[in-house]
């Protein structure tokens, strides 16, 4: 197993390190290599993912990632310069977000009752394509177009993959979010196409919700969701909510997947770098080592899979929730229980 | 004073009957012309929204709108086609919408601290703009496009307007909410305007949250906000969050307001029009009166919208929460409590 890892910037060293230490006790012998970019690295040369290393990365069976960002860079240079156009450039179409509230977490919600979602988000299109512009710029009149684009290819894929799941689920339930009363036109080919596919799982019950209205289950009824479908800046907000109500973004996973197999799929925590307390060693590593799970589980490696993400459970039931530990307390209690395999496996 | 009202679809006309018996107490010569548009319209003439009826509405002094939808209407005909083609066509730009805990309401969060926000949302263009289309509709290439537009024209009256109400309130607080780090063209525009009209209210400190933060902030630490300021597609998903951490849609008011003056304001819960509760005197009527508050302030009227706040807001402490009573009892109760002006002033 050959991975690349991009620790990044702020926490993403020392989180990432420590799901590497918890790796090693499930793949002894996998083989990593470490890309520097980030703020750090734009700061000194000016690059972003040069071709190279773009190059370099795809050749790897999967990425890991920490995070990327920093208050001294321009908003949305590392953003769009670099995270976004590994995820477009590597084609990583399935932007796989799972929610779920792990017994011993107490959540912001008073009572949510049980909740374990996957969101498929599209990852690859929509009104994150960057394409748009600016007329009479700086002036009283100047104009901004941001143009959401969505293709029945691109939309397609991620449909049957999100069908694909539920139909695999015990619940086989699908929600497609969207807001297909305002937004007409993509709204439609959305919605024709989860009518198409479901014909091929005539198993899975679909359902609809409108974006608005789906903020407001997530914090009143969140159990009525099993796997959601929805587009790039949809599944971005309601992914971000779906990890506040789960206990936050320091536990959320997710996993930028090519389905198709031709460029390796990248992994990485939701959180961003939080550099107010990089180097501290107190960041929670969860999160990425959950990131790990989804990328052994998309590797094949299923039952080292489950091993982590039990490990998390046991861990997640039984640690002090006021004070977690250090990061690498956290990762060490991790790796102890991955490898004496002494965590139950987790009712999934 | 000289009210337009639109009933509308389901529940609407139950709860605009309360909301106009509550009127009554505070403006008893206030004349109200009823109008009839939305489901049952369409279904017996196809009419939508005639051009002479647009005409008489804009011969009032406000607007009062129940809520329209049916299941049987296709998704998005009577939304885009009267909801949407009424703000766009009055030109209300601001769309208002506050967000308070009200003493006694306990909403989905264990413990939210207080809640006192607004939301003031663009409502005339956006994603909300109605440009795009199709292309190879129906086929395996088909393409659909929406394309935000932005002016700096349409910003600005509600970024002005935003500013001006953070500077009445003791907090003095504006949160911009956007998501400048992957929509970069509208991004920079709504930056660049609300930067240029800070300097015109120096008090007013700003805060910047990107939209999937917001989120998160909205569900464990909703008390940061003060006056939110945000697109139409953003304002759209998060008031209806900020709804469901404020004690539901049931209470949510909201206003569409043209600020010039030009056109008459429409004023309008939150919520839909409910059809599966329609007719059977069990919707709550409060969110329709605090909308009839909102339209009293925006009139001038401020005694009077206070008067009705302050009695909602105490019939909100007392009430039996777990069975607040009929449709027709709380308009009563809160009609009562208007007639007697009972209710302290609320501390806001
Ligand atoms: C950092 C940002 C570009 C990114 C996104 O919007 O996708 C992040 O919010 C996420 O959800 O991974
Ligand atoms: C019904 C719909 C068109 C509308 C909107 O999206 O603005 C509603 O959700 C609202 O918030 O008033």
């Amino acid at each position: 197993m050959r991975l690349a890892v991009i620790p990044g910037d702020g926490i993403g060293p020392e989180v990432v390190s420590e799901a590497i230490k918890v790796l090693g006790e499930v793949v002894p012998n996998a083989e990593t290599t470490s890309y520097d970019l980030g703020a750090s690295r734009w700061h000194s040369t000016g690059e972003l993912l040069p071709e190279s290393v773009l190059g370099e990365l795809a050749e790897h069976d999967a990425i890991l990632l920490g995070a990327v960002g920093d208050p001294s860079v321009p908003s949305g240079i590392l953003e769009r310069g670099l995270l976004l156009r590994l995820r477009f450039e590597l084609d990583h179409h399935v932007n796989l977000r799972p929610g779920r509230l792990y017994p011993g977490v107490q959540g912001p919600l008073g009572d949510p009752g049980e909740i374990d979602m996957i969101v498929v988000r599209e990852g690859t299109e929509g009104p994150y394509a960057g394409n748009g512009g600016l007329l009479r710029k700086d002036t009283e009149h100047e104009i901004a177009t941001e143009v959401s684009l969505n293709t029945a290819f691109g939309i397609r894929r991620v449909v049957s993959d999100a069908f694909r799941r539920a139909n695999e689920r015990p619940r086989k339930h699908l929600t497609l979010v969207h807001k297909t009363n305002v937004l007409e036109y993509s709204g439609s080919l959305w919605s024709r196409i989860v009518e198409e596919v479901s014909l091929e799982y005539p198993e899975v019950s679909v359902a609809y919700s409108h974006v608005d209205a789906a903020t407001i289950h997530m914090v009143t009824d969140p159990s009525r969701f099993d796997v959601i479908v929805t587009d790039n800046l949809f599944g971005d907000i309601i992914t971000d909510l779906a990890a506040a109500v789960t206990g936050g973004i320091g536990l959320a996973a997710s996993g930028n997947l090519d389905i198709s197999g031709r460029n390796p799929s990248m992994f990485e925590p939701v959180h961003g770098s939080a550099p107010d307390i990089a180097g501290q060693n107190v960041a929670d590593p969860t999160a990425t080592v959950l990131s790990v799970s989804l990328l052994l589980d998309h590797l094949g490696e299923k039952e080292a899979a489950r091993r982590i993400e039990a490990s998390v459970a046991f861990d997640l039931a039984t640690r002090d929730q006021a004070s977690p530990g250090t990061t690498t307390a956290i990762g060490d209690r991790l790796a102890a229980l991955v490898s004496s395999n002494a965590a139950p496996r987790p009712a999934l």
